[in-house]
């Protein structure tokens, strides 16, 4: 018996020579992929073996694993057995959805320097002789303690520091921000920071050690201005119709994050009024739903944001629930859809630094890619609509356990994998990619997209459609020729954006050295599947790189970085804007955009498989 | 007939050569101050002749007035009739309380040079090749335009700004606080300022040009926390019961404000979201409870204010209607019973720069006192009580018409004079005082302040009290024994202060060269009177300069200039603090300055009268 370590999941279990990584780690609960069932014909349980031997490559896993994954270690965790103590390290992309949650990210791999710092402090308590003003009290001691310039009070720390400093017998902890005093606590108290990314769907909220820049507990939940419209444009709309509206949709978000910053600090026994420093990211709309700016000027031509510029604000005015003096930091936007969080995204992806050619893309209802060229850095925004979400898909889900996640298709043989590996319920976003990618390369579909004649193809109610999984005394499962148009839109939309960026620099596709995907979307799916149907350049697979939540981890950088947070602001200005809808011959290009002849990717594919 | 000019008031009139300035004045219903009936034997109706020939100087001329107001061409009004067309000053305290409001000063005399500034600009409608977000577009007009870098929008006027820019058709007027923007209106707004002195008892409201500095409007109103105690002591008490009265106490003197704003914004036609800088003074407890900041230390020993510093807060946060961004500029404390209004009067009264010996009294029911000498400034602050405002005081009432404002007395006669000549139905301030005085001088009172046996003095219900005002089928208007000597305790506070001042920098009364008399009481009293009865060190009259509101005046300087109000800090930083009730021999002290024996008063009076 073996102690295997399985990362960045944090769990260990034994296991024997006898038994394969993959099984060992379905032992442990933790969740590797596995669509062809252990015979390593998928390819999806790649792992990393970062220390302790193992057993000897196998056919199968030459076959599957590009030479460079070889060098690296790279296994397939159904072929791979243990021979000693082992470390595994396993890619995001080889986990199951309900372990690859929102909240994973990049490391942060930033020095702390917080914009707010904790002071402690020793007052003299005033008397006759020297009956000293409070406010004068406080800053005379951090003169003296800390060489610490005179600055402002933050006034509802004001009010609450005559009784806090006698209560405490004239010894606290200071919170200062700049030159603001944002909270007085007790002494040696831990300062604490929130950092959140919006998203459309989900929000994930972070809170960190300010001084250590640790991150000390994660979560992630549902937006739930989702009931107000899937889409921003639905949203936009709704907060038009009445101010009543618009302040129910910044509500809804208030206190569904006070919600969470409660559930947060418990985990850690920490209070609320610990928290003196936030920073917020989420799309153009989002951001201005949550400040209550004006969005109607983002739903007509020329879509303009209020706001472009990084914005800070005391979080009472928001209604956040955190220290008296606390702000958050709203990073900057860069154009009404493209929003800061996608410029946390860069950030955190280092994208401004780059010196080979990058495309960071940020896959969801709306897609935000940058290409960095050069030193150049320019951005689009497309409306990839919500079929990567499941929605306007016959039997389309969420990432949720059930869902369809995975498929692979041999001749008539279709392989699925769902989410949990619970029964079939659905498809989510990466199980349709993989379907209609797995339907191209069986000829079921022809390069327009249409279903030809096929052995898995019936006619039903007029629309042809393929059965994933019958179920007995329930309609089947199935992909409609509509639900493969409604994934060409969303892929065309992506593809075109990619286009007028390598246009714009006067590039070949082939000359992008690297692609980031970041998201939770981009995180899950397949990116050979994302080649096979054109969505992505066809590129060798090893340019990609997925990141998972990098806004979220932007957004945690800017917390405990003031660099960091500067050089956001500069991102925010250097990116420049093209707004798609006036490209030159939109029309033309949208409909090459549609095509699925990516015959570079079939044929990579081809010789992979056989 | 001849053109006569009268200035501060602003009237013109015409008068023959046969009548009297004063005739002519009461004619123009500007009302100078006249005891004894216009016969030139009180001295009450001095004027200044601005220009023009007027007649000879006549006998009770040359008796009443000194040799340097004969210099200056001070005159009685009853005695002077023109020669010419003429142009008369009437100092303050020769006009009757009702004309010489809360809300008359001091001359300005300060460059304009305002933290809120107006720029228009023209800025260019986005497009779908440059979709410039609305907050980077102000910017790039502001710094293209007016060379103005980036800086950042309140988050209210932001919120405006995507509507109001559309709806001005994008060209505006910014009003720019630093570097940040606190409005945006029409192009050409004449931006406006409020500055705002809250006394204990009557609050003086400005609306002025920021741009050119000048007072547009103005308007007294009563304080009216005056329904939860008349003193401040009484109101700190009040608030610290419940968070609900101290929020009363704020909204009370919000709602007034909110009120008088309205009011002072309709005499010139402006909208209150025009007004987008104000500057409010009080004492510190005033102070604090507008700004809710914790009081119950202000009650207990050793007396501390929560906040010495100048503070700025967003006039919102405090309820104030203003423009959305605007703030309130709360000017410095001393210390907890020298507040912010004592810092204006050291401010207009440019105290600070003072080379001579320069007494600056501001006197009320807590009456601040400030000594500077050799450019060292010390203050203190003493408890002179409400008899100045007729409290406590059996006849007492506040200087409204009818009120006995003044008092001469010649062996047993007696010669009132009444606000607005109406008939007489009580004493106020500075009328108790002249009683005194009178009563003091004919030796009704000895130097204990004890009524003597006289043909004035009667007793009535076990109480000695002089009749002042026969009034048939109603009580006689009557002083009392007691009254004299509620109003010994708060003319000995007041002397004991200033003591404590001189004593401090070890010099005698008379190295004072000046004593600046600020306040509505300070300007309305006969500054000879409180020599007389020891409130005043016994010096020269020439000396004594009745100032006004000089709180009021101090605060519109800093409205309307940085520098002031940054000077406004240092004076609070600079002056030294002496706590009366620390220093040594209180009770002796306090037993002395209770005499009044003021010799030199009685001799120098003697000598003008006989």
């Amino acid at each position: 018996m073996f102690n295997i370590d399985f990362e960045p999941v944090g769990r260990r279990g034994q296991c024997p020579s006898e038994k394969s990584i993959l099984e060992c780690a379905h032992e442990q609960n933790v969740d590797i992929v596995s669509i062809c069932g252990g015979f390593g014909v998928c390819g999806q349980c790649k792992i990393q073996v970062v220390s302790g031997e193992v057993s000897e490559l196998t056919e199968q896993e030459i076959a599957q694993l590009t030479e460079q994954e070889i060098k690296q270690n790279y296994r397939l965790a159904c072929q791979c057995h243990p021979k000693s103590n082992v470390k595994i390290y396993i890619p995001s992309e080889s986990l199951t959805a309900p372990q690859r949650t929102q909240i994973e990210g990049l490391e942060l791999n930033v020095e702390p320097d917080p914009l707010v710092k904790g002071f402690d402090v020793r007052m003299d308590p005033p008397s006759l002789e020297i009956p000293e003003p409070d406010d004068r009290n406080i800053w005379n001691a951090l003169e003296e303690q800390h060489s610490i310039p005179r600055g402002i009070i933050d006034l509802d720390v004001q009010r609450a520091l005559s009784v806090n400093v006698r209560d405490l017998n004239w010894n606290v902890s200071v919170a200062l921000r700049g030159e603001e005093i944002v909270a007085v606590g007790a002494p040696s108290t831990r300062w604490l920071g929130l950092a959140v990314d919006v998203g459309t769907t989900k929000i994930a909220a972070y809170l960190m050690d300010l001084e250590s820049g640790e991150t000390l507990a994660k979560q992630g939940i549902m937006n739930p201005q989702i009931s107000y419209g899937e889409d921003v444009v639905a949203r936009i709309f709704a907060a038009g119709k009445s101010p009543e509206n618009a302040a129910k949709l910044q509500n809804l978000v208030v206190d569904a994050l006070n919600e969470t910053v409660q559930s947060l600090c418990s985990q850690i026994g920490a209070d609320t009024s610990d928290i003196v420093d936030a920073v917020v990211v989420g799309n153009t709309a989002i951001h201005h739903l949550l400040l209550r700016l004006p969005v109607q000027q983002l739903g007509v031509s020329p879509y303009v944001p209020a706001v472009q510029s990084a914005l800070d604000v005391k979080a009472r005015d928001l209604g956040l629930k955190i220290a008296a003096g606390g702000y958050v930091h709203f990073l900057p936007n860069i154009a009404g859809y493209v929003g800061a969080d996608h410029v946390a995204v860069l950030l955190a992806t280092d994208l401004a630094e780059a010196q080979d050619a990058v495309l960071a893309i940020d896959i969801g209802t709306n897609t935000e890619i940058c290409l960095n060229y050069k030193g150049r850095m320019t951005s689009v925004s497309c409306a990839s609509g919500p079929a990567f979400e499941g929605a306007h898909i016959k039997f389309g889900m969420r990432a949720a356990p059930g869902a369809i996640e995975h498929m692979r298709l041999s001749g008539t043989k279709l392989d699925i994998q769902t989410i949990g590996g619970e029964p079939p319920v659905g498809i989510c976003g990466s199980g349709l990619l993989d379907a209609v990618a797995q339907f191209r390369l069986n000829d079921v579909l022809d390069a327009t997209g249409r279903m030809v004649e096929h052995p898995l193809v019936r006619n039903h109610s007029g629309m042809r459609e393929v059965v994933l999984v019958d179920r007995p005394g329930r309609d089947p499962i199935t992909i409609s020729q509509k639900d493969v148009r409604e994934l060409q839109l969303a892929k065309a939309a992506i593809r075109l954006g990619i286009r007028a960026l390598v246009e714009s620099e006067e590039i070949a596709d082939d000359a992008i050295e690297r692609v980031l995907l970041a998201g939770a979307f981009g995180t899950f799916i397949d990116v050979e599947s994302a080649m096979t149907i054109g969505m992505f350049p066809s590129l060798p697979r090893e340019r990609f790189v997925q990141v998972g939540n990098a806004a979220g981890t932007g957004a945690r950088q800017a917390l405990i970085s003031r660099t960091r947070r500067l050089e956001a602001q500069q991102i925010a200005v250097r990116d420049r804007y093209i707004e798609l809808a006036g490209i030159p011959d939109f029309n033309r290009k949208f409909a090459d955009a549609n095509s699925m002849s990516s015959s570079a990717a079939r044929s990579r594919q081809y010789e992979k498989t056989h």
